[in-house]
């Protein structure tokens, strides 16, 4: 696969894709300032969870590489003002608050200005391959789950545009093709974004693969009419007890299947399992302006005076989840004891 | 209530509301050409279930007045050419073959042309006057299941403008209102035609009731987070068994409430009950051209070169239908049973 990359870093600048100009146009941002990579979070030009931690990872190397002091516990405080503001711009992906906490902990003890700023540096490029080579493994164990001339249905985008690399839900499609299995792959469009028809559409039919585009609530009949074979989704939060945050309609399509006998996989690198929560009320769910709901491409859909609602993520329960597909394994039910594996580093 | 009139016959010319210019233009298309009323349903310039059928039932109208010659037999094969062509333009509305039929086993014995031509226009009219009153009959027996202060959600457009007033799913609120009740809505977008942002949150929120557009994929965790009583949702044709042909999204909506312990009833008047068919494969359900998918206001979503699908409606199991409002009473399970009662006029 040759797939563009999402987000690189270029000696002390950032690169990534701006994904609010796909499918048509292929624009980057790039930048030494973390502030426009903490805009890009919020803004939604980068989305998807584990882009996330490494795009909050890079903005942190970044401000870094800003900080012209000489005060070790400075520089640190400075880090932990800049940590809050990347907290603040998406709360319910667990993976901004990961790559934050983990190159604190990476500097907690460290006295020296430039030993904290090669660390920072080297912590987020450690993120950044971290997440290239789960999701290829990913890859490798969820590939064995599809068979040659399967049809694969996903929502939103869990691809490589979502990842730094060869995306989590998509990672068993790519490995798949490259092992020459032929995959055809169904995506719910996934309003308001139309993240599936604009960036999962766009990826997988750049990379040769038959894509097809449904509405959200076709779900149902395009299941049982398209010979759907298996599902494969991502996941933004992960509990303890297997509860799966993810992109809203998830969890319809998890039903969806489940009454259909279609087996449905979450694919989750590990840093997706909060293994400090267990059951869904503990995860916040992020609500977003009600115009985003309202307007599509400028044009109000609803009548003035008309109020919109947006939840942009529903949770899964368990009982409707076939498998969790890991880099280090996947976990079957019930998930109490098979994630728990997956808690600590080996 | 005080609601715009759907259709309307005008002295040898029928009037209806331009359904596409919703919710921002109130326009109507006028016409005394019965093609016209043919290509209106087509284009889904009006559309529901019911409103299909009386349209159905005023082309044929138009016809008979415009039929210039004196040959009863000729007249009706005339009519039957007409029959035929209206029933091309949408497959899967049984309203429309009701319609036609009834129409047509109206005239079947007669033999005089101007004989004819009133009958026709009678039954057409009928046809309008006993969906109106259906649909007030629906709303006063589904007004029991609403308490004041609940919030129901719903979808698509079974209200007032699918039908020629009250609306099917919609009437139980409407009444709920007359009487008193305060009643929030809470109406799936309905992709890609928009019917529940732009039409029933039009209808609803003009006759003063709080409804609130969420998009189809978040009915999940709308249904969760919003305190949901009841599901009300329309039918283009149930089956013997109970088996529910409505709008695409009705079915993973039926298993959303389903698993939330909240029940969800059809409004269906008794000409959508179809005793000829048992089973889902038995039901033809339409697909549309992939672009009403593909592009949203002139927009293209997905990349050039990706393919669309659009099923128009799915199929709704009948153990997730908590119940089937016609006019002539609740039907509950096993609807094979319940739903005999009212297989023939009283």
């Amino acid at each position: 696969m040759n797939l563009p990359r999402t987000i690189e870093w270029l000696d002390g600048r950032v690169r990534l894709i701006n994904q609010l100009k796909l499918p048509h146009t292929l624009e980057y941002v790039e930048t030494d300032d973390w502030r426009r990579i903490a805009k890009a979070i919020e803004n939604m030009e980068i989305r998807g969870a584990p882009a996330i931690g490494v795009a909050a990872g890079y903005a942190l190397a970044l401000a870094a590489l800003s900080y012209g002091g000489e005060d070790a516990e400075e520089f640190k405080g400075f880090l932990d003002n800049v940590a809050s503001a990347l907290l603040k711009t998406r709360p319910t992906a667990v993976n901004l608050s990961w790559a934050v906490k983990r190159i604190r902990r990476r500097v907690a003890k460290l006295v020296d200005v430039d030993e904290i700023r090669r660390a920072v540096l080297e912590e987020a490029e450690d993120i950044r391959r971290e997440d290239e080579e789960s999701n290829k493994r990913i890859g490798d164990l969820g590939e064995r789950l599809i068979e040659d001339g399967d049809t694969v249905i996903t929502i939103c985008n869990a691809g490589s545009l979502a990842t730094s690399y060869y995306g989590t839900a998509t990672a068993p499609i790519y490995r798949s093709v490259e092992r020459g299995k032929e995959v055809r792959v169904i995506v719910l469009e996934t309003r308001p974004y139309l993240q599936g028809a604009r960036l999962t559409a766009w990826e997988l039919s750049r990379a040769g693969i038959d894509v097809r585009v449904v509405t959200d609530n076709s779900m149902g009949i395009v299941v049982q009419k398209e010979d759907v074979r298996i599902a494969l989704v991502g996941a933004d939060r992960v509990t303890r007890l297997g509860y799966v945050a993810n992109k809203v309609g998830t969890y319809p399509l998890a039903l969806v299947c489940f009454d259909n006998r279609i087996p449905l996989y979450v694919a989750a690198p590990t840093s997706t399992l909060d293994h400090e929560i267990s059951w869904p009320e503990e995860i916040e769910i992020e609500r977003r302006s009600e115009k985003e709901v309202l307007y599509i491409y400028g044009h109000r859909i609803a009548p003035m005076g008309v109020r919109g609602l947006y939840y942009a993520f529903d949770i899964t329960p368990p009982k409707y989840i076939t498998g969790i597909i890991t880099e280090r394994g996947i976990a079957y039910p019930p998930y109490e004891r098979s994630l728990r594996r997956f808690k600590n580093k080996p």
